[in-house]
């Protein structure tokens, strides 16, 4: 390896390992310190690069990759409020549970708080959302350097992975000169293998093993004996990354057990190839209502992934005297009701193999009660033909996606209404949402992310406020020739604030709270590579369908009215609990 | 004071107290979870409130408040990334001596880490960027809770204040109810006074004295001594927060010592109704080029504020063998080059009263060098006439802006064209710009943020990544009908890439660097409350004072060559570099 001068040299052998132990895609935002990292990402033989000009949209597309593919893909910014801009999305990472590796550039040392232009403090800059975070020391040549160097960039990506996935951050000093300059700091070649860190060994410089987290026997042996006790046992999934191995276990576990399984819109169980009958995805239009009040309380649930998006089957699990068992692979706490009895940590596909064979029984009328309360919530959702009603909206969406195809759901009011009304469906849809901190922010640049790690056609269904947060993302459009289908759903304004307290109070709530906008996002078309249609509620199933198979990406705004959505929410549900209570 | 419940109570006596200690704007970004805070500012008497729906816009329009006007605007935002948004301006805040106060609603300490929805950990969110930062303990309505309540407050707005103004930041947990609700945890009334803290005070709960800082007896003398002796003394302000009273002693200074003073364009002094002839502003024109060569070193340099912009002077002063004393009440090292001798604690005004009738007598032939050069480098700029020329796209704008006005500048090369081309001018300007961190992040909502906290017409002047960065910014011109010219100079891409090293490397030059975006930023006329107009840039002085007496925002996009224009640069300081060494 030869180099022109110290810090190419560092940034080179950087960027080098990160590739060796994996990394192949690289979201950059143009600036001056991070020169040398940027040629060096741009450089390398193996390596994809892309280039965003907002950080904060390019944090969150490169989250995107990380939420599809579960790979992290490599940020690189100059020093300053660049790299500040990159917190939301680690944020989001770290709560998601989405691998992300960030390389900011810093100044060095010698000019930290010296009032030298663009330097900040950049030390533990995004505070306890990291799993792993370094400040580099200034580029060295020394070969125990850049020994060091290499095993910190391996233990920063091993730091990514599961069972914790989540951002990891590696903030790199960087001294002029910073182009590919030769320099009196040169490192004339060909240095010794060595004098790269590297050992004349192959792939990474050091191989992370991760370990393979099995439940205890102890653990195993007495859910073996509760779920062949349980009358009324539940399955209960809340938001989880796309894994087939996860989906397909979660799935035998299910029909091994007989369990009804709750699927969160999130969980990437509602929807699958192999869909059993047993996955549920009505249940928050029907539990806690009249309907539900005569039912048993399960006597056993197994919960796994974060906290459900459903706030009626939190509330439902929280009022059942029953244990509940949460499975986490790396342990945390996921659960923010507080109604878990046990917790087991263990890889998912470990624990239903290590269940293999139990013999199950559940009562009869139980899996039962399921079933009709969902056929009489999913009658009640057909029933419904009101203009600019937004629930319908989400329901056509899901029943009209390709198959297979990816689907991101933004927060705060889509993916409610996913929840409730997106049906389940023997269909490969990958469902994805930043329901990790649960920002309106970057879901544009996130959904894009997403599509650009995957062969399937992209539907990203956003409401208004979002869309207008994360414009700035829709150059990626244009830049990288993104095929996409985008649903807006506007109602000028934050719709989800009427189903609070505070809509009876007005003012403040329409001059502080709903805040209407009034923009006209027909104007998006001309700055972005978009087409831009006003689509009818009610045709939104048909445009989605065919711009999922025409070419470039397609804007479907439909207006839709937040308040008579909100009314029609909370009447439905009355009607369905009503429906069910009768039949008790 | 009643209250419905405890939150409601609890965000009314902080908002309460905020006002009785000096707080009369407050930027609110829409969310549940900060309820009680919006409900307690929108209501409260004093308090004008303005509500932003992108936190990171937000962030930096209450900091151009405090830019301009010298006082912190509170910002509001539910929990989450919402929060995180703030990051940015906040380090620019800290870094440019900016007074914020950062209100930042988060759930209660028993959901921390729990996985109930839209938590993160909020504590010591922007790490080492505030002057002052606490998590509130959850509301409690005991006596000693709301004292420590408001003395919290009091605390955090003095702590944002002078010498050391900054960043503060109160992350506020509040429990349900938000809204105004009656619950049983209500307060019925009227409670005591001393049930809200106040024990029958008038004013705020407890008055913030700040002391003023003034120089030791012994640096004062041996200055005096020093500017008596000094042959060739000189001034030199970087950045400066605008301060009629410290503007005008430091005009009394150069006029009492005869010492050329150097101006940075945003150093508040290069521009004023009193301007003394000693003010020079075209040094990095022409310090360090041939035509400098012979001058001899200055024997005493007096520096005051940030960093300069100017590379050519910090350069120049760092090669220079001389005392070179730094002035700065809180006592920082603001000097990245490392060249001070001396550091003086203490407020100008009261250094530059205690050198009153200073003995000084500057050689001839000193200024008057400094003068010539002045003389040739503005006649050399003036005979300049090439298209899409950006240095006379600055030159223009400050030569037309009307008297008074407020002229906000983008980094990254407006500024350093405003400092090389923008000649003094004995009118009221007051020049900002974010060189705190010098990131092109927020400046349209920085800039409008200060055109809301002043009478005076406002320009803001940005280059094309700038505006395309911060385009979510100019909804604020609609919704709060500013009166705005704004001055875009479109080069489409990073133009300050060509001045550096890594111009010389394409690829990846074109595609990582300079990255053309291809945008037309006409759109945002259908996008937001403006007119959009293409101006020829040899007619952007007579547009921008068009513009300015005209209702409404105009955005005057002129066309303009980055690589032309750095050539023009380039050459331009060659050329008075040759014609000044040719008078030596």
């Amino acid at each position: 390896m030869t180099a022109p001068n110290l810090s190419t040299l560092w940034a080179e052998v950087l960027i080098d390992e990160a590739a060796a132990a994996g990394l192949d895609r690289v979201v950059i935002a143009p600036g001056s310190r991070s020169t040398p990292l940027t040629v060096a990402a741009d450089q390398h033989p193996t390596l994809d690069t892309e280039t965003h000009l907002d950080e904060r949209s390019a944090g969150f597309y490169a989250l995107g990759i990380g939420k599809r593919s579960g790979s992290p893909a490599a940020l690189i910014s100059t020093s300053g409020t660049a790299a500040v801009n990159f917190h939301p999305a680690v944020v989001e990472a770290q709560q998601s549970r989405t691998p992300l590796v960030v390389l900011t550039a810093d100044r060095p040392p010698e000019l930290q708080d010296s009032g030298a232009n663009q330097t900040i403090d950049q030390r533990d800059l995004y505070g306890s959302a990291t799993r792993f975070n370094r400040t580099l020391p200034a580029p060295d040549p020394a070969d125990r350097s850049l020994r060091s160097l290499r095993t910190t960039v391996d233990r920063a990506l091993a730091a990514a992975e599961p069972p914790n996935p989540g951002p990891v951050h590696l903030n790199v000093p960087l001294r002029k000169p910073l182009a590919p300059v030769e320099d009196s700091t040169a490192l004339r070649g060909p240095l010794p293998e060595t004098g790269a860190g590297k050992t004349g060994r192959d792939g990474p410089f050091v191989r992370t093993h991760a370990g393979t987290v099995s439940p205890s026997d102890g653990a195993v042996a007495e859910l073996r004996t509760l779920i062949e006790q349980a009358d009324r046992g539940l399955l209960v999934a809340g938001p989880l990354a796309p894994d087939p191995a996860r989906r397909d276990a979660l799935y035998r576990l299910a029909r091994e057990t007989g369990f009804p399984l709750l699927a969160d819109p999130l969980s990437n169980l509602r929807f699958g190839q192999e869909l059993p009958e047993l996955v549920l995805g009505g249940y928050d239009g029907y539990l806690g209502t009249a309907g539900t009040a005569a039912w048993p309380d399960p006597d056993l649930v197994i919960r796994v992934g974060a906290s459900p998006t459903s706030k009626a089957l939190r509330h439902w699990l929280r009022d059942a005297e029953t244990r509940q068992f949460v499975i986490d692979p790396a342990g945390g706490w996921r659960e923010g009701t507080f109604t878990a009895t046990d917790r087991i940590q263990t890889s998912i596909p470990a624990l239903v193999d290590a269940l293999k064979d139990v013999n199950a029984a559940v009562r009869s009328g139980w899996t039962e009660r399921f079933h009709q309360a969902e056929a009489v919530h999913q009658a009640a959702v057909a029933d419904v033909d009101a203009p600019g009603w937004e629930g319908g909206v989400l329901q056509q969406v899901v029943a009209a996606a390709p198959d297979p195809a990816t689907v991101f759901v933004s927060n705060s009011m889509p993916v409610r209404d996913l929840d409730r009304y997106g049906h389940p469906r023997a269909a490969d849809l990958t469902v994805l949402g930043n329901r990790g901190a649960s920002g309106i922010d970057g879901i544009a640049s996130t959904a894009l992310g997403a599509g650009s790690a995957t062969s399937d056609p992209l539907i990203a269904i956003t409401g208004d406020l979002a869309y207008f947060h994360d414009m700035n993302g829709l150059l990626a459009l244009g830049r990288f020739g993104l095929d996409t289908t985008i649903v807006l759903l506007n109602n000028d304004g934050g719709g989800i604030f009427h189903k609070l307290p505070i809509a009876d109070f007005d003012p403040p709530f329409e001059r502080q709270f709903r805040t209407p906008h009034g923009l006209d996002f027909e104007a998006t078309e001309a700055l972005y590579e978009l087409d831009f249609e006003r689509v009818d509620p009610a045709e939104i199933g048909t445009a989605v369908a065919e711009s999922t198979t025409a070419p470039g990406t397609q804007v479907l705004e439909v207006r839709t009215d937040a308040d008579r959505s909100q009314q029609l929410r909370e009447r439905l549900r009355e009607t369905v609990g009503n429906r069910l209570a009768d039949r008790e």
